[in-house]
């Protein structure tokens, strides 16, 4: 377990030492459920008024806020209390689970697979013939990663999840649990005798960047032809679609339950709230922000926000739901 | 396959027996599609004509219902027909599906892992380090469940289920298929650079009480610091999101596809119907009701019912909908 | 790999060849990231542009576009190029990862196990008692059948999908990637001390049909009693949500994310957009169609259209929005 003293917490975070402590901190909690050994974290007056009464023997404090430390405890103050609180639980943060054989006796590895340095391959995987894995790729138990499928140095995948067949995934990843990587796009013609539905087959792939982090249960289909295409650094949430087709510029966000049908285009930086959904083939361009919720019909203008279902510029939708309250109380 | 004769299902229901068959009883089945050997149920007077034609020996009806039997037939009247139905499926119930061996030799348990008497771990599971499994616990093949973890006594976990490191779970709980458990919270922060997006460590962990329920495919992440936690009695259905930090209090129901942002709070007996979404930060008081498909974006007050998006007092939302119908027909 | 000149490759397709090439065809890609061995698509005059700069040699061009191909390039002149291109797409698509054992060693498949002809069980599988399994099914590695399912003929099933006891499969059917089958419905009581809520038993069972598909990361819950029933030629996407006793007849399209609440029946080709929920126990008749991000509260008539939440007739709706919009403006 890591330790620190309260001094080299704030030497890491470059604050303001107030009061005393000697405490080891080995943790991070809240104030109502800290103990003397943790830290905890004081963004706004809401909560400064139960520093009192919390157990933490130190806290992080944002240094607008007005609180004495009290008695052998500390408080350290801070500009930007978000920022040193990203800060100190990197600091804090406990080495992962180790997985301590290279390659785990019954994990099934075809002999074609290229190994890089230092990878990990844990119990119950299966990797196909011809899979890439980079320098220090870590497979925590029960991954499937399919045929001619190429995984970049350090990416992280974590069980349950599935990768198909020719997906190209950059370095830095991480894949959480149970995510599905390029399965077959969603797309059917009618039958010739017009009475069913026949499956289009989708012959092309998914390609991911650099640095691009898929939540637990999401998924990303594989292109019907060319490639679904997510750029490096975009932030997946858990139980995310991505549809055949799509193309993700850099760094965009994706909340939880959000969804893009096949087809749509994000620029750079899109950030797209919890469940809203985007219609097929719509483009979302750079800086564009989609409220929580949002049902996006057409494209959407660089650096705007929308919301709403359906979604149209979030100060008139602001408008019209007021408009309607008031409506509904005449 | 278990059986009862009629006598022994009305002795069981202690309900009014009408009628009279010497049929075995073995399952239950809707009216339509019933034989001989299965009891059927009639809720409602809508249902109450489909008896004559139905091959169902016996049927459980509600008392009000106005229904003759007819030749060897039986009705069994009862006050509460949905009750006596679901202590009529307790007494039906076949039996979960057998692991004969209790840990399959192709399982990979961790020397240090503390199992209960009677525990199975099926096929394929992926127990770590200093796990700890209590009493009569059941993983079913293709589990995994990662260091530091404690999985309370008689709790059921389904095959593809994955428990992330330092997860705490009660017992009696169930986890469906595909579950994921402990994955990372969602929260970044932008790079020093202002170029791009770095991941917050997420250094809690989730903690589940007793008698808990979760859905399959369903997710709850680990705190930032601090825990996610779910109290006793919860039951979330399928497909259901619970982010980062998230606090659950007693015998709370989550539909499918509803889903929780970071740091929201729920009483105790909060109901949130299906494909409803809860901002980040917000509390919903106990005994609050979210209606179906709801986006909710500020607190509730307990007991409170909410429906829409934006969610407001459900009668409210009722005259909005009726208002703006009137008003597109003027 | 396979390889086409454009004359075979216009046989096939049934369209007029204009320009020559001699290349080999041995892929398709989009106007932009094409290469010389690879075939684009160019369905409408948005596209045709794009022509001139791309390094495809060959385009299947919808005759409606009025385009030259230029020097060794050639366009495939066809009537229905959505249909040209599917055609296409079977003609190329490349086959399917290759399972090199029938049963791999790791597997674990009861003995009481009924395999047909050419089934190919792939690592870490589990198949549990009595289940049947038919001719030419696949199990990719990492699947779980449990007791007493009998799956049909051709069926495929992907990584990471369990299939709960009792499931009854049609033949031809593809579960795409951590698909969960079969799992408790969501059903309580309150508790008799009324302080929490019971569990009800889900004895039911799931049935599907033939040539079903069913997308990543999707669920079919089992029915209470009797059976949850998706038809034959269902499709259904990612991240789907289909609950207790549901009943979906013939060639249904479910898009990403929508979801059914308990015992709600589909009549025939009923299409529900992305995102749209379904009340518990509402009737959806053949041939309706539900927009994206609907919510539907009551039954829907043959054929109709509804949109939006509460869902009503598409045109009402399109009316309440616009007349929204202009109210707010005033």
């Amino acid at each position: 377990m890591k330790s620190f003293t309260i001094v080299e917490i704030n030497e890491l975070l470059k604050g303001e030492l107030v009061g005393t402590c000697d405490e080891q901190i080995t943790g991070a909690e809240q104030l109502e459920r800290a103990t003397a050994q943790q830290i905890t974290f004081i963004g706004s007056n809401k909560f400064a008024k139960l520093w009192e009464a919390s157990k933490a023997s130190v806290a992080i404090v944002d240094a607008k806020i007005k609180l004495e430390p009290g008695d052998n405890r500390a408080l350290i103050r801070v500009k930007n209390a978000d920022l040193a609180m990203a800060t100190l639980l990197e600091a804090l943060e406990p080495a992962p689970p180790v997985l301590e054989e290279d390659i785990h006796p019954t994990a099934v590895v075809h002999e074609s697979v290229v190994l890089g340095k230092g990878c990990k391959i844990g119990a119950g995987c299966y990797v196909g013939k011809n899979v890439v894995l980079g320098d220090g790729v870590v497979l925590y138990p029960n991954v499937s990663i399919f045929d001619d499928s190429k995984i970049g140095h350090h990416t992280v995948v974590w069980s349950g999840t599935v990768i198909r067949e020719r997906s190209e995934i950059g370095n830095h990843c991480i894949f959480h649990i149970n995510v599905s990587i390029g399965a077959d796009g969603f797309g059917y013609r009618p039958s010739d005798d017009g009475r069913g539905l026949v499956k289009i087959p989708h012959i092309g792939n998914v390609i991911i960047g650099n640095y691009v982090e898929i939540g637990a249960n999401s998924c990303v289909d594989r292109g019907k032809f060319s490639a679904t295409i997510i750029g490096d650094g975009c932030k997946i949430d858990n139980l995310v679609q991505i549809a055949h087709n799509c193309i993700l510029g850099r760094s965009c966000i994706m909340a939880g339950h959000s969804g893009l049908a096949g087809s749509v285009t994000l620029g750079d930086g899109v950030i797209i709230g919890g469940s809203a959904s985007i219609k097929d083939h719509t483009t979302i361009n750079s800086g564009a922000v989609i409220g929580a919720g949002s049902g996006v019909m057409g494209d959407v203008d660089a650096g705007k926000t929308v919301l709403g279902y359906p979604a149209t510029d979030a100060r008139d939708m602001l408008k019209q739901w007021v408009a309607l309250k008031r409506l509904s109380k005449n």
